[in-house]
Formats: structure tokens, sequence, C-alpha cells
């Protein structure tokens, strides 16, 4: 068993990867406000009354604004979940090789997954193979972590 | 004090109890996906005029696929948080068998809460208690992790 | 370079900070709870058909449940991500006071935030400015910690 201390340290560059992929993804999840703030001012839709009043409309939805909003809930059911279980994931001592290609695989997937979903919208199967992607990794490294801790 | 890289070790029981834990629960929120679609699919509810049109059916709600929504926000609002704090939590030296024993009861609240919210809907008080416990040991965790660092 | 050893631990008076002021802020996610029940029995709305009976009332929306609503759901979308950038952010060894102020200061526009969102509504630009200083400073830890781990 590889040392703990080894593992979280910033000269396994394992966990370097990790961290970084954390990062980016942490950082895409926060563009999902400024992409849905573009939205609201372009078609002129908020659904707070103190903000539609200062723009001088009145409160309504869109549907563009509602499909940036879904892609936005989808980040924030998928990523964290990742986070966690690629964490465990460093502790069974995987090839370093394979576990970048699986974070790699799991961010350009989100980031696939919001274009396709809410900057232009290809039609299906582009939404549901991105969320699949990134899905069944978060998956695959779940389980293997759950039988390494056993 | 116990010293830190014995916490962050698989060698601590306390801490593989944790991450399974974790891992775990990680599982359950991307289960509630699963969920949500067999319900989509079998009363052909789809948001997405995408998804609808595929299925040649208009884009509607329905009260058991919302029903199936909110449980899975639910989840986002209430497990992350756990994450944090009971990783907080591990830094107190907690005895590890009433450690595990909060460990194991959030996370057994957490499936009865979605089964009786989203699978079969018992009435109330089911869900509000289901909710209620692991709710309540979450605070109890964050209260002791704050009093611990101060 | 600090041994990571030293910084994972309660003896390094940053990490300390760290995780008191992620527990702090993921009791206050919590609480989130208690102000939309808080709303929803004082405005009798409740949006489960079981709920609703058991009140004597049919199920409906309320503006201001909605809002709570949106602060808790802009807490999900904020609060986790900064768990995981500021953690990473640990690693670029900043200067502890530094350091210590942006937690506060995050930890601060939060509560502010949800205050006049929720709780006293304050005209704009109140709820922008203190999103924007939560989001500014995840944004400026993440990218600080990319540029560290690249």
């Amino acid at each position: 068993m590889v040392a703990t201390e080894t593992i979280f340290s910033l000269e396994n560059p394992l966990f370097r990867t990790y961290l970084l992929h954390a990062c980016v993804l942490s950082l895409k999840i926060l563009a999902m406000a400024i992409l849905t703030g573009r939205y609201r001012f372009k078609t002129k839709t908020f659904i707070n009354p103190e903000d539609a009043i200062s723009m001088k409309v009145k409160v309504k939805t869109d549907d563009n604004v509602e499909r940036v909003r879904r892609a936005h809930l989808n980040d924030i059911e998928n990523i964290p979940v990742f986070f966690v279980v690629s964490f465990a994931y460093l502790m069974t001592n995987p090839a370093v090789g394979f576990a970048t290609m699986l974070f790699r695989a799991f961010t350009a997937a989100r980031f696939v997954h919001t274009f396709v979903y809410a900057v232009v919208v290809i039609p299906q199967p582009a939404r549901a193979l991105s969320w699949g992607v990134g899905y069944a990794i978060t998956w695959y490294m779940g389980i293997t972590s759950i039988l390494n801790l056993l």
C-alpha cells in the first residue's frame, strides 16, 4: 500500500492532476452564472421583481434561460459527486496515465454537455452521450473505490 | 492530539469508513438520474423540446417526475454538506464506533428519505423524520467540529 | 515547498481556519431549510400534496418561499465550489493573514447575500454586490491554484 502522506502531496503527479481538474471544473460551474446572466440580459428575462423593475420589464421566464439553468443544475448534480469519488479513487493506487485519462474525459464531457445543451443546441444523442461519458466514469471510479475500501 | 497523517490514511479505520460512506452516498445521488429517467420514459414527460420531439410527444410536466426531482435536489442540498462536515468531524478524534454509527444512520436516513418521497409515497411524518435524522446528525457533527476548531 | 503533511494538519493555523469556515458555511446552507420551512408554515404554502392535506390547504406556490429557495440554490451553486477551490488554494502557500481575509470575506458575503435576498429584501445592487464578492474571491483562488498546479 502506498503511504497516504505520499498521496496527498503536490509531489504526487496524480494528486496535482486531480486538483487541477477539480479547479477547472469548479470554475466551469462558476462560468454558468455568466452564461445565465448573458441570456437574462439579452432576453430581458428576470425572475426577481427588483431586477425586472430596474430594467423596466415584467417578471417572466424564457426557454433559453431555463435551458442554461437546467445545464447548471446538471453540473451541480454531477460534478461535486465527481470530486468526492475521484478523491477516493486516488486511494486505489491507479495507473497515473489511466486515471489522468478518466479525469480528462470527465472534464471534457462536462464542457461538451453544456455546449450542446445550452450554447448551440445540438439534437440528441449529443447531450445524452456527453452526460453519459461523465456519468459512466463516475460510477466506474465509485465502484472501484468501494471495492478497494471493503 | 492524533497526528494528522494518521487521520488521512487507509490504515485509519474511521477514514476508510468515511470514504466508504461518501462513495455510497455519491452513487446514491447518481442513481437519482436513473429514477428520474425511468419516470420520464414511463409517463413520456420531457422538459426539453428535442427530447419530446424524438418521442413524438409535447413538452409537459408530471407530478411523479417533479417529486423525484425534488428528492434529488434535497440530496444535493444535504449530502455535499455532510461530506464537508464529517471530514472536519474526523479531526475531532471521535470514538470510532460512535462516528461509524453516525455515518451509517445518515446514509440509511437518506435512502429512506428518497424511498418514502419518490418511490413509494408514504404519508408524513415518514419523509420529515428521515430527513430530520440526517439533518440533526449533520448539525451535531458541524457544531462539534466548530467547537473543536475554535 | 511546504511539506503536504504540514498543510493538512490542525497544527497549521490556515488549515484550521479553512475547516472552520467550511463548517460555518455548511451549517449556513443547512439553515436555509429552516428559513424555507418558516415561510412555508407562515404562508401555508406546500408543494407536496401529502403536506398540504395535513394542513388542510391546497398545493400552491408563494413568492417569498420561491425567493428563499432561489437563495438556497444560489448557495448550492457557489459554496461547494468554494470548498474545493479554497482547498486547492491552501496548497499555493498563501500568506495566512491574506488567505484568512479571503475566507472571512467570502463567508460574510454569503450571509449578506441570503439576508438581502430572502430575509429583508433590499434593492439592487445589494444582492449583486454580495454575490459578486464571493464570486470574485472564488475565481481569484481558482486561477491562482491552477497557475500553481501547472
